[in-house]
């Protein structure tokens, strides 16, 4: 039963295990992209969180300094992110994203959650139904500190 | 009601938000490994796919070539992976993980998986009881094709 210790450690790690392959399946979606992971991850957080520091973005990502530059540096090239002033302090660059970084990374969402949704809909209705009732608790997993 | 399309495509985009939000609060916990997010991604696979070349790695990570280079560098100086020679065709190299690779990434998702049990015990047991009987599903949606 899920109230014993083990078996919510048990839950626990087969959740984390779903997570990781779901991305790991979705992500396969993002070869039209024709971005390698670690740069769309990058402008992920851009997108979402830019304008940002490449401080902030290398500590979202959990790389270094060298390798946050880099990353940035290609986005920049390949015209998907641009370098801003900072509004207070114009010593610190940050990072935003342009409308065609924001289409690339709109774009790849889609295509992906298109491809969930064709496996979803392949479920019996029970299944999608029990999916759905256990999805708004996984959200309030996620937000819990 | 889940059966609709709408409503479907609307399950889907929240449980891919829900899954890449949950990994990244799991992945604060690597933290403790001081090893990179990109090099902590590619151990995993080493481990759970090696011996594994070069290009298989780059693949799965979807990187290029230099980068999975640099990457695999970066773990052999660290004394958590090897280049061992391919079985049958000794001019490819193949990477694996050493016994200390091994234990650092096992420490690593040991501490993931305790920090979402606790977040899970948490949880009013109804919860995760629905938890419990969504994960199969989930699960059989992640090997789908």
């Amino acid at each position: 039963m899920p109230s014993s210790d083990g078996t919510t450690h048990d839950l626990a790690d087969r959740l984390h295990s779903a997570a990781i392959h779901l991305l790991r399946r979705l992500r396969r979606e993002d070869d039209a992209s024709g971005l390698p992971a670690p740069q769309l991850s990058a402008l992920s957080v851009i997108v979402f969180a830019g304008p940002i520091t490449l401080g902030a973005l290398a500590h979202a990502e959990q790389v270094r300094p060298p390798t946050i530059t880099r990353l940035v540096d290609r986005l920049e090239a390949a015209g998907l992110v641009n370098r801003v002033p900072d509004p207070v302090d114009r010593r610190i660059a940050r990072v935003a994203a342009t409308p065609k970084g924001v289409k690339l990374l709109h774009d790849g969402r889609r295509r992906r959650v298109a491809s969930l949704a064709v496996s979803l809909r392949e479920l019996p209705e029970k299944d999608r139904f029990a999916l759905a009732k256990a999805l708004p608790i996984l959200e309030k997993v996620v937000r819990a500190n």
